[in-house]
C-alpha cells in the first residue's frame, strides 16, 4: 500500500487530527471532549465518597469507567441499551479495558477512599473509540484530581504519569496508524495499544480478523503504536498545560 | 416576587438563551443540539424503513422517541440506565411524553411505512429538559423529513405545523416561565406545556408539589406558557431556514 | 353532539354509577373496591414500619403507590408484567400519578417512619382506572390511618383534606365527562384532572389524541372536571362515614 | 387431636364454606371467583385463537395458566412480581401444576389451535391457594368452552370429564382435611392431590416439613382427599348447572 | 409388559448401573460425581460462614440448593439459563426440591450460622437428574459435615439419618422403577420419591402424564420406589466408608 | 527467579501436565474434558442447522462459544450467573474470544448453514481457564465435524488448520509460562496468546497488572508461548489421532 493509498488520504504513521476540549460540561470534576478525526467521545470523571464494598475500610481509592455509545453516534441506528435491559459484551469489554487503563496511573493510597468514575459515551463514532475514550479520560481524570487538590482534600497526587491509547492494524500487509472506521471494518489485523509516558506497555489487544499475523508485523505495528502515543501524551500535556 | 428576584435574574415572562445548533453530529438524518441556558440535549432522528408489528402493512409510518440522561449531566452522579439494567419511571414517562407531542404534528399517511426515531439524550441538565427535548426533537424530525424528501422518498411532506415546549410554573405564588434546576426543585407547581403553532394545546402536565393551585393560577401559567412558546416557534423557524 | 348520544346514554355532565366498598379483603390496613361503571379497582392501604432510604432517621413517613392490571381486565388478555418481567411505561406512570396525588394530603411529619403503600390492582377495565385508582385509594388510606390511630400509633392525623380524580375529554368538540371505554379510545382529547376538597388543582393531564385543543375548551372540561370530582369527594366522606 | 381441636373449629374431615361465583368478570370468556373459607381466587379462562410456537401447524389446542398473588392478599404485604422483575419459583411451580392439572381433562385435537389461559389470581389468601385454583379454574374453563361452542367454533366437547383439588394434611399425627393458613404454617405434612371425577389421580405432592409420613398415614390422607374431592367436584356440577 | 421388555433390557424393578465418586474436584467442601446409568451429576457442597436475612442472629444455619444443565447435557441443545438472564422454573421447582430433601435430615441448630449450598450440575441426562441430585447431594453433605468436623467447628454432628431419591413411573400399566430418558418421556406417570433411612417418606411428586393413576397402581409405585432407595442408601452408606 | 522458584515447581518455560479426554459426554456431536493441571474445562461442541439471523441465506456457517465456571470451581463459591440473572463482564468477554480464535481456522463457506457452539464450562479452576477452552474446544470442533463428514453433510472439510492458546505473564521481571492461579494472582503482567498451527498469532492480549512491561519483555513473554503453543498443538494432533 503506498502511503496515499488510506481512504482518508493519511500517511500510514499520521494521526487523524486530535482535539481535545476541557470543561465541555459543568457539573463534572473533569469534562472533556475528545475528537479524534469524525470520532467523539465525552469524558466525565465524577468523584464519590465512597469505594465498592470490597474496598471499604482499607484507606484506599477506586477508579472505574463505563462506556455507552449514544443510539445513533453509528451509521445506522443501534438499539439503546437502557431499554434492552442490557450492557452488550462489547459494551462491557471496553469499559473493563477503560478501567485498567487508568488505575494504571493512579496510587489508590493516595487517592483515600474515593471513587472516580470515568464515563465515557460517545456522541459519533468513526473507529476507534475505546481508545479515544482512555485518551481522554486521563484528562478529565487529572482535571478531577486537580479540583480534589484545589479543594484541599488530597495531600499528594494520586496521578503518576500518564496514559494513552491509540489503535494500530494490518490493511493487507501495511501496518497503519489510528484506523478510523472505512480502514477498521476492512482490515486483517486490529490492536489496541495502551502505553505510558515512560514508554511501558499498560495493555496490548491485537486481533486477526483475516490471516493471521507474523512477530514482524507485531513489530511494526508496536513501532508506529509508539510514535503515535507519544504525540498523543504530547497532546494531553498542551491540553493540560492551556 | 418582584421581576428580579428569579435566581438567574430573569424576569418572570423571560425565556433563557436559546440555541438550535443543526448537523450537530454527522450520521442522522437529523441532528440538532439544543441549548436552553444551560440545559443541553441532544436530539437526533433516524430514519429506518420499517414499522412496529401494530402497524405493519397499514401503509402507515411511526414517530417515536427516547431519552436518556448522561450519568454526569446533573449535579451528582446518576447511576447508568444501561448499567442498572432498566429504563426508570421518569424515562418511559419522558420519551413517551416526546413521542406523542411529535406525533402530534406529523401526517403518518405521507411518512410511509418507515419509522422515524428522536433520540433525545441530555448532555447537560439544568431544569426543563423535556421541554427542550420536544422542542429540539422537532427541528431534528423537519432535518429527517428534508432529507427524505432530497432522496425522493416522499411525495408530499409529512409535517404538519409545528410544536414546541416549555415549561412553566408557581414559585410562591408568582408564575414563572421556562424554570431553571433551581427554580424547579423549589417551586410550589411545575408544568409543561406542548403547543402547536396554530395556538392549540396538545399535552399539559401541571403537578402541584408544594400547595394545591387555582384556576386563575393555571391561566397565568398558559397565559406564559403561550408567550414562551411563540418565541420558542419563531427560534425553530429561524433554524430551519438558516 | 346532543347529550343523549353518548354510548353509554349518559348526559355529558354525568358521572357513571359508583360504589365504594370498604373493608373488601381482611388483611390489609385499608381496602376498598371501587366501582365506576364497569371499572373495578381494588385499592388496598399497606403500612410498613420503615421508610425508603431517602428518608430514613427524619422522621418522616412516605406514602406511595403501585398500580397493576390483572392480565384479562381488559377486553383482550394482555401480557403479565410479572411474566414479561417488567413493568411498562403506563404502568410506571400511573403509579407515580397516584402516588403524588395521595401525598398532596398527607403531612409526612405526621405519619411518622412508616410507609403506606397503596395497591391499585385492577379487576375489571372500562375506562378510567387511573383516577378511580385515586379515587378508591384515598379511602382506603384514610381507613388505614384509621387503623393506626386505633391503635394508638399516632399523635395527630396525617391526612388533610380529601383528593379524588375524574378524567375529562372532548369527543368531537363537546367536553364529556367521566369516560368509559368506548369514548376514550375515540376521544380527541383526554384529561385526567385530580382536585382536593378544597376546589385546589392537584394535577392535570391533558393530550391531544385528535386535533389539538384551545384554551376555551380546557376551560370547559376543568368546569366539568370540578363538578365531578365534589360529586366524588362526597361520596368519599358518605363512604367513610358509612 | 380430637376433632374440635382445629383452630377454625372444623372436624378433621370437613371442607371450609365454598363458593363457586361464575362471570364476576365481564371481559372473559370464563370468570370465576372462588373461596374457600377466606382465600378467594379469581379464575378467568381467555381463549385466543393461536397457539405456542411447538404446536403450530399440528392441530391441536394448548391450555396453560399463570398465578399471581396481590401484594396484599396476605397478613403482611409481599413484593409485587411485576415490580421485582420476575416471577418466583413457588409462582412458577403453582402455574406449572394448574396448567398439567387442567390439561388433563382437556382433548387438545378437539380444542383446535386455540390457546386457553387460565390466570389465577389471589385476591385475599388464607391457605390452600393453589388447590382453589385449580378447582376455580376449571369452572372457568367450562364457561369459556361454552362460549365457544355458542359461537359454534367448536364441532365436539373438548373437556372431558371434571378435576379439583384439595391439600390434606398432618397436623401432628393427624390427618386433616383443606389446611387454612393458620394449619398450614405449622403442619407437619402437607399434601395438594389432584383427581377427577374418575376418582383417579392426576397429582399428588406430599411434603414432610417436620417427621417424615409413613405409608400408612398417607393412605389416611389420601383418604380424606377423595372424600374433600368428591364434595368439590359436586360443588362445581351444581354451579354449571345454576 | 413382560420384565425384558424395557428398552434397557432392565427389569420392572432394576434400577441402572449406579456410582457415587467422591472428591471429583478440589475446592469444594463436599464433592461428589452421581451416575446413574448416563445421567451423571456434579454435586458440590459449599460451606459459607454466612446465613440469609431471615435467618441471622437465630444461632441456625441453612441449607440450600442451585440445580443447572450444561446446555449440552442433553440429547439436542438447549439455552444457557445465565444467557438467557433466568433460570426456567422447571430448573428452579427440582432446586427447591433437592434443598427440601437435604434439610429433613439436617439438624440447623448443630450446624450454627453457616450455609451449606449444594450446586447440583448436571453434566449428562438421561432421565432421572432430580432424583440423582437428591441422592449425590446427601454424600457431598456429609463431606461437607466431616470437613467441618476435622476443622473442630462442630460441637455435634448436624446430619441426622440419610435420604436418597428414586424416581418411578407406569409404563402403560407397568410399575416400573428408576425411568431412563426413554422412559420417562413415554411414560403415563411419572413420580418422584425420596425417603430417609427409616423408612419415611420425606417427599412424593406424582403427576399422571396420560391416563390418570389408582391408589393400586400408587401403591405398587411406592413398594417399587422403597426397594430402590433403599439400595440407594446402602450404596451412600458404602460410598462413604470407602 | 530461579527456574525452580515458581509455586509448582516447574521450570518458567514448562506447561503443567496436560489431557485432552474425547468423548467425555455423549450427546455432543464433539465432547472434549481438557486439563491443564488443575484446570478443568468440559469443552462440548453442538451443531445446529440453522445461522443466526444476519446469516441467513448467504450460505455461510457460524461458530459461537459460550463460557461458564461452574459455582464451585474456584476456591471460595461464586455466586451462579443463572440465578443472578446475567452474565458478567469477564464471561462475556472470555466467550467472545473463543467464538474468535475458532473462527480463525473455520471456513465458514464450506461449514454450509450451520451453527456450530461451543460451550466451554469449567469443572474445576487453577488459573488459566480461558485458554484452556480454546484448545479443547479446537478439538471438540474438529470431532463435531468429523461428525458432520461422517454423515456425509459436508462436502469439504472446513476446518483448516489448528489452533491453541497458553497464558504467559511476568512474575516480577521473570517470564513463565503456562500460569496457574497462585503465579496468575500475584503477577505483574498476564498475557494470553492464541496461535494457529503455521506459527501465525490470532490473538494477543497482554495486560501490566503491576509495572508496565518492556517491548523486550513481550518478546520474552511471546517465545514462551510459541514454545508451549507448539505442545499444545502436539498433544491435539495426538489426541485426534487417537
Amino acid at each position: 500500500m503506498s502511503e496515499t493509498s488510506r481512504p482518508s488520504g493519511r500517511r500510514a504513521d499520521e494521526l487523524r487530527p486530535m482535539a481535545l476540549q476541557r470543561g465541555f460540561t459543568r457539573h463534572a470534576e473533569g469534562s472533556v471532549l475528545i475528537s479524534m478525526g469524525d470520532t467523539r467521545v465525552l469524558c466525565t470523571a465524577s468523584v464519590e465518597n465512597r469505594v465498592p464494598g470490597f474496598l471499604r475500610g482499607k484507606g484506599e481509592g477506586w477508579v472505574t469507567a463505563e462506556y455507552g455509545m449514544l443510539p445513533r453516534s453509528t451509521h445506522s441506528r443501534m438499539g439503546r441499551e437502557a431499554a434492552q435491559g442490557k450492557q452488550g459484551g462489547r459494551t462491557l469489554e471496553i469499559q473493563r479495558l477503560i478501567g485498567r487503563a487508568l488505575r494504571a496511573c493512579v496510587d489508590r493510597g493516595a487517592l483515600g477512599e474515593r471513587t472516580i468514575t470515568l464515563d465515557c459515551d460517545v456522541l459519533q463514532a468513526d473507529g476507534g473509540t475505546r481508545c479515544a475514550a482512555i485518551t481522554g479520560a486521563y484528562v478529565a481524570l487529572v482535571d478531577a484530581v486537580r479540583t480534589l487538590q484545589k479543594r484541599g482534600d488530597l495531600s499528594r497526587d494520586p496521578v503518576h504519569g500518564a496514559v494513552a491509547a491509540v489503535s494500530v492494524g494490518l490493511v493487507g500487509s501495511t501496518p497503519v496508524l489510528d484506523l478510523d472506521y472505512a480502514e477498521d471494518s476492512g482490515c486483517d489485523t486490529d490492536m489496541n495499544v495502551v502505553m505510558n509516558d515512560g514508554g511501558g506497555l499498560i495493555e496490548i489487544q491485537g486481533t486477526a480478523e483475516g490471516h493471521a499475523f507474523r512477530r514482524s508485523e507485531l513489530d511494526a505495528m508496536l513501532n508506529l503504536a509508539e510514535s503515535g502515543i507519544s504525540q498523543l501524551l504530547a497532546a494531553q500535556r498542551a491540553a493540560l498545560e492551556g
